[in-house]
């Protein structure tokens, strides 16, 4: 085995979604997937911590270009305008890897410690965006309310992606989520 | 000592939180809490199962008194009047008991791994204020939308309410946080 590997990392992450949905998260090894992907488990820890990292190293990347969205939202941008733009910027990423991300969602549904886990994370991610806010002036509550509004509009708008087979424009999924969200908070 | 001990659970909940308070929530035992407390540990464990259970034990009946505004709310309700008639449903018990909730603010505060339970806890009622709105024929996304929306305005409104001395009363908090919200969305 040379030690190039063509397109290593995503061998593995395939390799360890579908052992994670065949035979459980749990039970599965850093050793299962590398065997899996035809490559070494010295390969695997090149590039994953762990197996968990597998399920949520992705996360930074989408972090980073949310928070880049907001830094160059124009000055005129209103703070849930700001929100919806780092919402969308994490939008192609995401397009480009739909049916990795279904995957990963099944997997996560089937494991309560892996749903924690993804709150947590999802409650950390708002944390930053609302930071974000105030460091361009935008002050409390309504930093932290429109950050958190854009955590629900995008959890409620990403399961439907992921889940419901006909929706599979995730950018209007979030338009149409968030519309949704100002009829109800009008009701 | 006798064995009926007037108030212990209230002696127990204010001897935990000031040692969590001086001490730290790690660095505090049952023992201590019951010693300083003036009682036994046998006692303590009558009435907590740990001393995570001091700082989380209120909150079934929280949810319990929630889940029975949800209920009772008229046919004619919207789900977000629902879900405000399911917040406004804890105010006058977490009102009453308002000193020992700043405490115990103050401790979850100090502590990422009770700041982590708290949230889950949060997420958790949310989900059974969705399940609860389902119940009552409302589809989702809206059930979920709804119970999202007063997850947001409670956190919001609570903590202010919790830190902020002059922040007194919790009802007008809640009903400022969702016009914030609102106006926030049409932003």
């Amino acid at each position: 085995m040379s030690r190039w590997e063509p397109n290593a990392r995503g061998r593995l992450e395939q390799a360890a979604l579908e052992l994670y949905q065949d035979q459980g998260y749990e039970q599965t090894t850093a050793t299962e997937i590398a065997e899996r992907a035809g490559l070494t488990e010295r390969t695997f820890f090149r590039h994953f911590a762990d197996k968990r990292e597998v399920l949520f190293g992705e996360q930074e990347n989408l972090l980073k270009m949310s928070l880049g969205a907001v830094e160059s939202a124009p000055d005129t941008s209103t703070p849930i305008e700001i929100i919806l733009a780092a919402l969308e910027a994490m939008v192609p990423a995401l397009q480009d890897r739909r049916e990795t991300v279904r995957q990963r969602q099944s997997v996560i549904a089937a494991n309560p410690g892996l749903q924690e886990r993804e709150l947590l994370k999802l409650a950390q991610f708002t944390f930053f965006l609302a930071d974000a806010l105030r460091k361009r002036g935008v002050t409390d509550p309504e930093a932290s309310l429109a950050a958190n509004t854009g955590n629900i509009v995008f959890k409620t708008a990403y399961e439907r992606w992921a889940v419901e087979p006909g929706a599979s424009d995730l950018s209007r999924l979030i338009q149409q989520t968030f519309h949704q969200l100002k009829s109800i908070l009008s009701g």
